[in-house]
């Protein structure tokens, strides 16, 4: 395999037969560089972290299961700093290529996982998702892609980042092995029955922009042409960039707990803007953390509310397409900033969420998000399987 | 020459001879890498500052004042990152070696030049100095070392940090060839004639470990010797600390003004805490700075009453002598802070300082420094070389 696409950790050479016979045989597979294969270093994206573990004498749960299932792993793939990014943009790795969209992020922190993925280069990749880390890599990159409901799968040997809403996510090209990996994921059949009830969160869609949202409307048709006229509710009646501040609150302050012995005995070196949040994140003071977990509080008992187990929502998975490669962190940060809220609620509640790609604007891939009850994991995967049915 | 001390920048290989029969010909010197020379990227010891700047063509001023005179130029060294350290640590380029005590950092930010001088690897170096990056070395390595009265040298072709508080300055083994180098640097003869009257700071050496304090003792004596007797004064009648506080206010946020288009435009890699000062200076209030700078003024006013012409003070240069390499930042912040509080005065007031070798605590170089009036730098020099005659 050659790596046109600069996904995958160069240094590294892995490539590990799955077991004969498994439900997965015949696919291949890549892991972000935050999962243990057993005998190799776990990089993290950071020239420093390796340094601070030992290696891995077991391979992560998630990578094991893709083994025992039959798929062969063909290598790990770039990360975004210890998973502290939304962007791909890794100023030590490089930034993977976005294939249908060269000149723009390929969006993090599965970064590398969603380039491989989408390049052909395997089928599926494992990647991880504490505050969008899978769905905003599947919405720029044009993939298949879920946030599990979190505290479902077993995180051993995947490098934490904020524990309370960290989560092992996947992707892959069409739904089919979307689904196939899913079910072995998940350990549940994919159903064929499909929810009765669609919500389309109004305040979403009118959050992303205009072009954005329009371009995903052809996508909601068919989503209500399988599932019933939506209706109109607001995820957020608090506010999107409320829940935002939450999660951008609870995230960082439990991120710093993660690394600060790290940093401390180590000193490790970063690009800015990385140094830059785990520095504001040791600064959150513990009245804000207070603020932000009665908030969370709040967005649970909300999706609760809205999300009983025979409905899904509808929303943008991010708010705009993949933007440019190399801007400035003045222009970056902004747009960091409204991607997050767009994804806050997924860290906060822990619901699962699939993106389903289909929708392109400004010339570039943007993904159609669909929320389920906690747990409709399988749900959500067999909706995605029936929306490329009726494409 | 063979860099016994990783004292030189890696991947650059600068030679230069002198103009024949100058002043200073035969001697042998280095430049920290903020230096430009002509043909050759500044690296400023972060391996981002290079593609942000062309490469210059000339040489910098302090550099081709020393070539002009007829000294070699024989490399340019290792530097804390765009000059924000203290200790001498960079994790990029690797931290030079104290060869009088190489389990000990060599202090920084002109690291690399005060490791060359203390090896014997050349005659003498070009550092800077805003809060101790010359002074603080000086001590550690046992060296002489000048911090010259602000504004009086051309700081052209010098990486700035915070222009109202850099300076040029160097750094000599012995107490002649730091009176030659000077001679030059200055544009002035080192006079014969020492001046009539000494302080001693009773705060600075009272801060300042006790058993540092006590091994400076014999040096205060000679100073004494050849000055007589000295008067006790306090040098911070606000408190070192106050003082401290002040620079480490203006410094930092003057720091972020001097870097933050860079940083903007290529998120560069720093070490976390290098990049923490970055975040912290970019987050002063301007309240806080218009309280600095009034304290800036007190200090002001406070050397000046202290230092009319014919006066020196006497204080240590550093607190205790070199830390441990290595160390986690949860135990080197607080010696940096307390580094700071002998150092802030020469950023805040800009009055000249000469760091004297000649004393060591726990193992390892610890120096006394002297200071004088604005523009006094040539007597101080003297001192240093008359102190080496009666030693």
């Amino acid at each position: 395999m050659r790596d046109t696409v600069n996904a995958f950790v160069v240094g590294t050479s892995v490539r590990i037969a799955g077991k004969p016979s498994g439900p997965l045989s015949g696919l291949s597979f890549a892991a972000k560089d935050l999962f243990d294969v057993a005998g190799h270093p776990t990089g993290g994206g950071n020239p420093d972290w390796a340094a601070f573990n030992p290696v891995p004498t077991r391979n992560a749960w998630a990578v094991q299961t893709l083994l025992d299932a039959g798929a062969e792993l063909i290598g790990k793939t770039i990360t975004d700093e210890v998973s502290l990014g939304i962007l791909g943009e890794n100023e030590f790795d490089g930034t993977p290529i976005n294939s249908a969209a060269p000149d723009r992020v390929p969006g993090g922190s599965s970064s590398g996982s969603a380039a491989a993925v989408a390049a052909g280069l395997c089928d599926t990749a494992l990647g991880t998702d504490t505050g969008g880390s899978v769905r905003v890599p599947s919405s720029f990159c044009g993939l298949h892609g879920i946030r599990p409901t979190h505290g479902r799968l077993d995180l051993t040997g995947m490098l934490p980042q904020a524990p309370t809403s960290d989560t092992t996510g996947w992707f892959a090209r069409d739904a089919a092995t979307f689904a196939r990996v899913s079910a072995v994921m998940l350990g549940e059949t994919i159903p064929t029955a499909l929810p009765s009830k669609l919500l389309i969160a109004t305040d979403a869609f009118g959050f992303a922009d205009p072009d954005a949202a329009e371009a995903l409307r052809p996508m909601v048709r068919r989503l209500a042409q399988l599932i019933g006229a939506p209706s109109e509710v607001l995820l957020a009646p608090q506010g999107l960039s409320v829940w935002a501040r939450a999660q951008r609150t609870l995230q960082p302050a439990e991120a710093w707990q993660t690394f600060k012995a790290w940093v401390d005995r180590d000193n490790p070196r970063f690009a800015f803007n990385v140094a830059r949040g785990l520095v504001l994140g040791s600064m959150i003071p513990e009245s804000e953390r207070g603020w932000a977990s009665l908030m969370r509080q709040e967005v649970r008992g909300r999706l609760r509310h809205l999300l009983p187990p025979d409905t899904i929502l509808c929303m943008p998975t991010t708010p705009f397409s993949a933007p440019k490669r190399g801007l400035p962190l003045a222009t970056l940060d902004p747009l960091r900033d409204r991607i997050t809220c767009l994804c806050a609620h997924g860290g906060l509640a822990g619901h699962p969420q699939v993106s389903i790609p289909g929708a392109t604007v400004d010339g570039a891939s943007i993904g159609l998000s669909i929320l389920g009850a906690r747990g409709a994991d399988a749900t959500l995967v067999a909706v995605a399987r029936a929306m490329e049915q009726v494409a």
